[in-house]
């Protein structure tokens, strides 16, 4: 590793104070994994009877820890967490697994529960074996110090190249009984869909079954962490897991076992507006930022080519740098469109940086002022607005910039 | 535009002498069309009865001379080309035809041909719109003063960020008669398939019809251009133009009429062979590249599905990065196979860099000695394989490192 990068411009001045979530404790550890003079263990226990929901990476070549996590998925029962940082046990071969299994057995038998009740989540390097025996035995100490008030520390643990930790939180209501939504996430390389963040871990005291909570996060994990992209890389790690304690049931809150009962509207749009904001989060750390942008996609043939176009838009190295540059380079957005393979019609495309008009109908804005834009692209925060004009397709998608920054920290990760 | 960037290290020592191509003149012009002090203007001017066939940008927002283009393929008769750089005529609405007619009633009138046998190419900045009246005059002159032995300057009249000019030759032979291949193209960003090269002419003397020639120069093109790659980006102007004259015909060459005639074998395969050659050199010419890389996919499910897995693992901006810092980070290679969404195995992928085994059967290669590929990695030309284990399918694709050079020159392209 060579010197820490800058913390980015968009970290939030201060950390958000959150609640504790009933049935949710955590404690962390410095194991020494990679790092050294920080933590890099997270355990998270959790009460009898809670429920979790989840979506994991859709790289062919996942983790062993992302392949643990899919098999404790089909049955949505969890006991315990296990999160480390530095090293993410991917393309370890059968060592890996057997990492995994000394780890959930470590953890199952610190907390009391099935092997099968452990998740566990790996971020660092690849193709380093994890040494599982670096940190199992830290496991029955956690168990036993594990507090309800550790959310920031539990946030840092979970930390990479991340330059600040990405916490939040939301209060809500099932049928009057107020329930809390924290969630916590880590970005901030290697970033783009299936899924965006590498981890982000929700916990809620809410009683919701895993049959009921699974489609929420399926859907509203479509909409945020799978819509932010830094550089079109995949982890073979991503994952987010929804954990619901059920302990708000102890106050009355009344159960709900599927996901079309009408009394869940309300969690469901606090869920999705918790990850978005994790999401935002997550682009706002990407590796080396100087610049925060949203890229609103309208008019596309639908959703789903809307957010192809704007993944394609985002994922040019030609717009993220001429953004770096403070260029309102649109030929190259044009070039963008042209290249996700989506429907577009030249004649009919309009652009915008902000509420500037630059481009509609196939050639620049009469209204055009170069100097106008040029002022509009020294913001900190640039949105560019596409709209296709032959459908009613929307999407967003954030992204960030491409500058010297990324290549610093890139070009000399592993070494 | 900012200070010139440096020339790549892989330009070549010198250009090739290459020989003239019967029926083939060329002429160029300082148009001041953006550049000062360069040319930036190119007429081509061909022998009556000139072939041609090509390859155009699959971009949905390609530039109006692509579209002019793509009329004439359909009838595949040529008397003359213009290139002019600096400016791509993409996106430039209304105005962006009347350039394109302006400078093909221009070039017709000048050559003394129909406009639909002027073939017209662009690049440079998108969306500017281009002044054909600041270069249409001068294509008279030009028409009168063009000669045979102009190759090498008319390479450097349709350069725009190339650090070096990109000209190939071949001799082969059809049924025993001599016949000459001469081609040159630009790259050097904006560059991934559909197609590679923003521009590529290539002339022969062979008697090639036009639905012969077709066949071979897209197959010949899809194992070539469009398995180069420098960040993914794919042009609005990209255009490859085989023209052929026919002048061997004079000498006896049989003429050909289907690409099935047994007696075009060799003339395809040095048509490939040239092409190839050229496509590297826009690897070699790739913006602030300080390494060339070749990616060697076998083991796939098919040919098809390896391209793509190259061209994840080629376009990924992680695996560049590590490559720029010598960083042997053959985890960022199983994410990008991972990512590529094609078949793959974990436990079947083997990586290789140069001839050096670094992983395999899911995880590091017991043989892995980190000095050996570290001392491989200072290398200027970095080979790296990938086995998937599982097909028969196989591609090679090229490509360069991500720098801070790559940022320098696209963080102030347009201003």
């Amino acid at each position: 590793m060579g010197k820490p990068a800058p913390i980015s411009p968009f970290a939030p001045a201060s950390q958000p104070s959150v609640p504790e979530v009933p049935g949710v404790r955590f404690a962390t550890a410095e194991a020494g994994i990679r790092y050294q003079g920080r933590t890099d263990l997270l355990l998270g226990v959790f009460s009898p009877g809670t429920q979790v929901a989840g979506v994991l990476t859709r790289s062919k070549t996942r983790s062993a820890p992302v392949d643990w996590c899919a098999i404790g998925l089909l049955e949505g029962q969890a006991r315990a967490l296990v999160v480390n940082s530095g090293n993410a046990n991917a393309f370890t071969g059968k060592k890996g697994l057997e990492a995994v299994v000394i780890t959930a057995d470590a953890a199952a038998a610190a907390v009391g529960c099935a092997p099968g009740e452990v998740f566990i989540a790996s971020t660092g390097v690849i193709g380093e074996p994890l040494e599982a025996g670096k940190f199992a035995h830290l496991l029955g100490d956690l168990a036993g110090k594990a507090s309800a008030a550790t959310w920031d520390a539990a946030a840092r643990a979970v930390m990479t190249t991340d330059t600040f930790a990405k916490l939040a939180t939301r209060t809500t209501s099932i049928d009057g009984h107020d329930v809390v939504i924290n969630g916590f996430c880590k970005g901030a390389g290697m970033i783009q869909p299936d899924m965006a963040t590498m981890l982000c871990f929700v916990f809620t005291d809410a009683p919701i079954d895993a049959a009921a909570l699974k489609p929420l996060v399926a859907d509203s994990s479509d909409r945020t962490f799978n819509c932010v992209t830094i550089d079109g890389d995949t982890s073979t790690s991503d994952t987010l897991l929804v954990f619901a304690t059920g302990e708000a049931g102890k106050r009355g809150c009344p159960r709900i076992s599927e996901a079309t009962d009408p009394r869940i509207a309300n969690f469901a749009a606090a869920l999705h507006d918790l990850l978005r904001e994790l999401a935002i989060l997550v682009a706002k750390d990407g590796e080396g930022i100087t610049k925060f942008v949203t890229i609103e996609v309208d008019g596309a043939e639908d959703d789903r080519a809307a957010r192809r176009i704007g993944l394609s838009i985002a994922n040019s190295p030609l717009v993220k740098t001429a953004i770096a540059g403070e260029d309102a380079n649109w030929g190259r957005v044009v070039m963008a469109v042209g290249k996700s393979g989506e429907a577009a019609d030249r004649d009919k495309l309009s652009i915008r940086f902000g509420d500037i008009l630059v481009a509609r109908e196939g050639e620049r804005a009469p209204s055009y002022r170069e100097e106008e834009v040029a002022l509009y692209m020294k913001q900190p925060e640039i949105v560019v607005r596409v709209d296709l004009g032959i459908g009613s397709g929307r999407a967003t998608v954030w992204t960030c910039d491409l500058t010297h920054g990324y290549i610093d920290i890139n070009a000399e990760y592993r070494s």
